[in-house]
């Protein structure tokens, strides 16, 4: 296999951004980064509310948000960028050829784990000195060569664009983690002109040489934060005037636990942490839970959702306190357009390095991509995402997680590749 | 000690009695006895709706009152006193002296008990043969001996009348067992105008020549019946479809049990019975629960009924099933008023047989007396209950239950006396 | 379609049956039908602890057997053959032709279920007089059409003795439902020796002209009853005393919906019945639950019931109760071997009357046939189960549920030609 | 009323203590400071493991400890004496007579509250400058003014040595919030000989003035922390391959709550926190839930934690993870001495400032100076506890909090005429 004339962009892109790995919401710096470069290269680039809906953010934290505001101004980010960010991150390059023609909008993610990268010479980002630089944060998904991929493609297309007819929409979405960026990025509008949208994930089940053009099996999914509020009392001198926001949690988790399966295809429910009370002998006046359920479609996932938010409300009648429930995050189920895994299919016969085509291969998670799949999909535009196969040292989301950089110039020719046809 | 003129009539009757008990609110041959045995005195006799408020029943089953009400046309009873009674059982016997004085209410509870008497030769019932003939049904608290004793002061007013001053009504209360008829009978008013109510109960804590003349420790308590409905649905082929009656009532029974202790007092809760579903692959539609709060005082008690109120509705919520709590029995607690507890110890202290007198006993139960004494005392009339002690064979509701007789001229000893002392 | 010859036959025996529906494991009037009918045919019949293991009965109720015993001799059955049947229903008709060959096994099962049938003149079985003469149970699976089906083919085999060679064993199997009765069928050995093995189940999700050669989708599932027992003590008094089967029962019944999704496959559970405790103011002393857990796969299934069992045992502790867990029915999953599939669709093929073969089609349910296909695959011997389309009126176990008849014709020319070229 | 003459002494130490509250087992400042002061008397002071027993420390965080002997470093306390403190805190102060006579113990406890100290002018302590320099940390209960009443009694002791006879130790106890310390102090076997035992508390429901010399309603409590080690699993993709520790403690909530009432008495449960679980997508591996029991009698109680224990041991069973429970705290009930009781009744009588005796007034919380009492009295020796009473600003553990240090002065006083009567 040769290597294409981005390699060595693809790779040092990569490496320097998965120094400084900056998690959902906050990757001002990330941000920053990726418009300069687009700048440089001739793009317009569209930010803030005009890319973002702000009232339609899931799991946003506020405080996270403005300590990386803080963060990316000692960087030496400049305020005029943050102004124009306005405190929302993500950002869509815009190519407009002048030519009639599709309008096509292919997506990145740029978000980062929750995941302490491992410091040990085994692992080869250590061992080379291009390991996380932040504590407790790591690209341990591979989202720094998504951004390194969308930028090389950027690249490219900027290159070949009198070869082009129509216009092109590169999404750099933010907060991918926890299913949480792509609603609002899809409530702003911003692909809805769309006619084809194109999206792909790096590793996964895939090896190096293999692209799945047709996964299946994108779980749906929601997930909720609750709070239940209730009253303080001395548990020992009278247990009767407290009201328990802590029994409410465990009784609403006993019951979360147990909403039916369902006849129509797989479920999933999760609590994955409870918080709850102040004190030994007082009757506890706080609890959170941060859950989730999972559907195989849609409708099941609604239907996983509907439960959850009837119990909670039941839970909270039943001990007389007060209830919140929060949206942090979602992602629908996908199909891919035929015409466009035809297409794939095709070009990947004709990629250099590509071994091996797999179809409705499992994917078994859950990728908010499916969102704006689904948006393009409901304004008539068509909508493919696949897997770019890597042999990885270690799973995703795990401190030895590596990938094979080589990979990357096969992404980039199958999706310069698309580009040729769909805009030509 | 020496027996009474009635001492014959008081076992005899009794004994008869005994032999047909009747459970609460099909006391239909029960009350033509009495009723009969009251006109033969002399009495007038209030029925039906004169002395229970039909729609204040409690815990009464149409279904067992009409096969009561043909089981008493089968034993002889004639229609035109069924007529009177208008399907409601217990009746009042009122003699009005014609003097000026204060109306005075004794009480006698007249219903048996779900129990099946003991057969064997060791049973004195048994081997002289005057054992319920009922299946499963027995007077194994004792309300036999109170209609007897009721029937042989009854006879004493009458004989003694000229002596007597005001009026006297002597209830006989249906369906104690349940704490089930005495609001329905405080509902009717046929107490409100009196100035001293007397009741009491046979043997419990206190032995042949003990009186209690100020049992304390009445539990509050109300009685529930909660069902919850479903929809069903085939448990392996889509079990989202069902909405789950018996989930909802298991985990309505997990947030009762832990209904908060109370600072001011003690409580009880206890879900007796439980019953649910229809067959092993059904997601169930019905369930049933029969359970019983308790507190301290009436206060205490409230906070245990609400409570369970709100646990019901909200379980009910979080399942999307329906629901329907139906009180069953209620009873408060008893403060006896000083004035009758000094005159009934004065009283003891001259009835022959009576060894010894002991106040703030603790009744450790629930009895509905209380609720007529309430009423009463909301009227501005005096009220006071206490223990006849009789040496006893079995605990109370069980199949070897048996009384000493003899106890039952003191109890009519006393009776006289205080409505000497009363009606003067 | 022109009927065959058994036309009438299988008619008339399917409609005698229908009258006197027994449930499982009572089967002693059906079973006596069958024998006789077989040895009239000149078959060897094998009956009692010789086809099913008395050990490895599920969900056998001795009180129900007893009873079932007493009606067959009231119904003229003789005393010698319910002798042969050693209380144990079901039979096994044995055919050798005496020529070298392999040993073929069929199975028909023959209990009813605990429906009433629908009695209005809508249902046919009820306008035309063949409707079930027994109060709550009625044929609403099928079973009926099944026996008359085995007891045609059993008469065709022994017509056409002479043009097979190898043995036939025609199994009547008792108590499938709630797949209570393969399991004992099986351990008796009788299928051991069988190299093929061929069952089958009328209607289901398959018109009339339908044949389903590799219905997939079995569900795997374990049938438990489950007791808890306490102790008792008066709730108001000291409920301290007391140990709570029916909290136990409850938490039990929490715990058990909420037992955790499995990432391989479906899962289901289900509580279908709940009853516990005595009385309203007793901590309840006896508690039952009937339930059942299905599982994709075998191993899923027994995930399922491994943590059934866990968590009966560990409720059990906290409560500080006793238990009972009892194994009552069990199916496994199914996998056709595709020998046999071939040749059913080649049969069918040439079969009148068929009018579309189809595969891979969900059986969404739960039978016992897999356990005795599971035994002679596990034996070396191949095994297959289909489908015989059948229009039907209701759905299977509801009271207006009935087939069309004129699909047992295609069902006995199916089994015919199979054993035509099995035993060639 | 006059100031006695360590009036000025029993308020300036208080004060200064006030200034740097130390929370349970980490007094080592305070401890520090009354050692030095007690050898300045001139006592033998007892430390370490003399006077509390390691292995019977309850609720004691290893990390706080050795946080806090860095604190005290820092503040300048000597290794030297730090060494002899062993790690553990309070002390004991031991006056030998020389003259035989009994061991009278004299019991203070000098922890602080987990409380934010008011800040504002309203608040005396912050107007004037002596508040808590802590943040989070307060002496809110007034166990500042207890170690300044213990070293005034010590001084009153040392200058009145010779009119007294026997032995006087005056026990320093460490970690009296959460009832955590008295039983290691117990242990030590430190006042095993004694034949007096005395303590007290300030304010509380007395106010100035007034002294409960019978104070009754002491709860029996014990604290636990209850940890699940589960094991965890993605969520999404094998949540049967997870050991879920999140729903085994939501469990465990609910059975604990549902603990039955007692019937011989009080009792209380109240799981005051949980937390639990990693990530909202993961199978929780880790919970901890801190909670009480509480009983009327020490039977009652011990009841309460049995039952507890076997709720955990069967829920850890149900789920299959690790459990582990560890009590954290224990106070028994209290009964004092007739002959202290009418001791102090007589002093009090004579005592300057006292206006009011009560009795059997209800404490209604639970103080581990029952377990040095009740240890006392297990040896044959005689304990009573007596309510100083003070008027306050605020509620106990309340950021309020300030007693009427006048009081003080009618403590000493009734605490140097004790010695007098027991040491003559």
């Amino acid at each position: 296999m040769t290597q294409c004339a981005y390699h060595d962009q693809l790779i040092s892109i990569r490496r320097q951004l998965h120094q400084f790995p900056e998690e959902g919401w906050t990757e001002f710096c990330t941000t920053a980064f990726i418009v300069k470069h687009l700048r440089e290269l001739g793009y317009e680039v569209l930010m803030g509310e005009k890319v973002v809906s702000r009232k339609d953010c899931l799991g946003r934290d506020p405080k996270l948000v403005a300590q990386a505001i803080e963060t990316a101004k000692a960087r030496g980010v400049e305020q005029a960028l943050l102004d124009e960010m306005q405190e929302l991150t993500g950002c869509v390059a815009v190519l407009d050829t002048g030519r009639a023609g599709p309008t096509v909008a292919l997506r990145f993610d740029i978000d980062c784990n929750n995941v302490q990268e491992n410091p040990s010479e085994e692992h080869r980002a250590s061992k080379e000195g291009w390991a996380s630089k932040r504590p407790g944060l790591m690209h341990a998904c591979g989202h720094d060569s998504h951004i390194s991929s969308g930028l090389a493609i950027a690249r490219w297309a900027m290159e070949h664009k009198d070869e082009l007819k129509g216009k092109l929409k590169i999404v750099f979405q933010p907060a991918e983690e926890g299913v949480r960026g792509a609603a609002a990025v899809a409530a702003s509008g911003i692909v809805d002109d769309c006619d084809y949208f194109l999206s792909s994930h790096i590793a996964m089940m895939a090896k190096s040489g293999e692209i799945i053009t047709s996964p299946v099996g994108f779980l749906c999914t929601t997930k909720y934060d609750i709070s239940f509020k209730g009253r303080p009392a001395h548990a020992g001198i009278e247990p009767n005037a407290g009201r328990n926001a802590l029994a409410a949690a465990c009784h609403c988790v006993t019951q979360l636990l147990g909403i039916p399966r369902h006849g129509a295809g797989m479920t999933r429910v999760n609590v994955g942490k409870i918080t709850a009370g102040e004190g030994r002998n007082v009757i506890p006046v706080n609890a959170k839970l941060v859950m989730e359920v999972r559907g195989e479609t849609g409708e099941i996932n609604q239907f996983m959702a509907s439960e959850t938010e009837n119990i909670v409300e039941g839970v909270a009648k039943s001990f007389s306190v007060g209830y919140h429930i929060e949206k942090m995050g979602e992602a629908v189920d996908l199909f891919n357009d035929k015409e466009l895994v035809d297409m794939l299919d095709d070009v990947c016969a004709h990629t250099d390095g590509v071994k091996k085509v797999l179809h409705e291969v499992n994917f078994g998670g859950s990728e908010d991509a499916t969102i704006l799949a689904r948006r393009v999909q409901a304004h008539g535009g068509k909508a493919a995402y696949f897997v770019l196969g890597s042999d990885r040292t270690g799973g995703h989301h795990t401190s030895d997680f590596d990938i094979d950089e080589n990979s990357l110039d096969i992404g980039l020719n199958i999706y310069s590749e698309m580009l040729k046809r769909l805009m030509k």
